[in-house]
């Protein structure tokens, strides 16, 4: 059987996304089928204005309205800091810990060598140019700890030992509701070593 | 930090989706932003014509591109059973094994008394009408062996049985792929009880 034109066509644009194969589209397009037109229209006329008007913020490289993102342009953060991450999704999660008051820098991804993702394709040149403008004392590295993470971790703490700012990364250790039996070895050992007194 | 108006307003609409909270939405969102222009083009209005035309076929009462389907409209198929499923991806999964060759009847949803689903909510006295126009030899129930459909497949089993057709259900055992191991009580005391000789 095949499903209506309509409906196939919709189930494939779909299963396109990240994680959704056309079992979940089809999931998805038959609860579409069940809400009223106006949220369809709706949905449709965002999905087409997605890109409309966004601009990348000159400072940090994230996606935003103006040239200047809102955080870039917040006189009230600390403009000597600046935490290094690797997409926009984790600078939102290290905000919404509402803690750091640093700018950020977005690296666009990680370091994928043998995939061939190496420096050119990173905004690394461009954070090394925001350094040197001067201002800046301290970078964090906010990377994942992954294998990718790790890497662009190691690479940009060699390059950057030549530019006068400390280098710090974010502790590693267990996670909260983490369960020590289930951590793993790296977690175990990181978790030892960086162990604090009470 | 909030992201810009377009990127939220989409990650608002795609949290309505089954399954998907805001974390997931974004995660769809941030692939999208990745997309050709006319990509975006292509989903917003598929989104936009998913309704379209579309209409509900008269005989099996499923999403159609006519006012009767495709099987339904097919002479080559059995006219004298009527395989009874819930909902439409249901009545595909069935198709796709290839083997049924009668027709469909689509209640719209399992019976689930608790939260007001009753009767009248569901196409059974659109089911007993089409029963009553004779033809009709076998209803082959269809219902998913959860609560809801044990009970909708006891209620209609019930009903039927003063209408003069006979009344069957698949079968009931171990899954293919599954292991016995983990199967859970019910299943394994269905696979003893349908047992057969090799």
């Amino acid at each position: 059987m095949q499903f209506p034109k309509n409906i196939q066509n919709l189930i494939n644009d779909l299963s396109e996304l990240p994680t959704v194969g056309p079992k979940t589209a089809q999931r998805y397009v038959f609860y579409l089928l069940k809400q009223p037109k106006e949220f369809l229209a709706k949905l449709s006329g965002d999905v087409a204005n997605l890109k409309k008007d966004l601009k990348i913020c000159q400072s940090c490289l994230s996606i935003s309205e103006s040239l200047v993102c809102k955080i870039c342009a917040d006189r009230n953060r600390d403009r000597g800091t600046i935490c290094v991450v690797a997409t926009q999704p984790e600078m939102l999660a290290i905000e919404s810990g509402k803690r750091y008051n640093g700018l950020y820098f977005l690296l666009g991804r990680n370091l994928r060598p043998q995939e061939g993702i190496d420096v050119d394709k990173t905004n690394i040149a461009a954070l090394i140019k925001r350094i040197r403008n001067g201002e800046i004392k301290e970078i964090i590295l906010a990377l994942s700890p992954t294998i990718e993470g790790e890497t662009t971790s190691l690479y940009l703490a060699k390059i950057l030992k030549e530019e006068k700012v400390k280098i710090t990364r974010l502790a590693r250790g267990l996670a909260m509701g983490s369960d020590i039996e289930y951590a793993d070895e790296m977690t175990i050992n990181n978790a030892l070593k960086n162990r604090s007194e009470v």
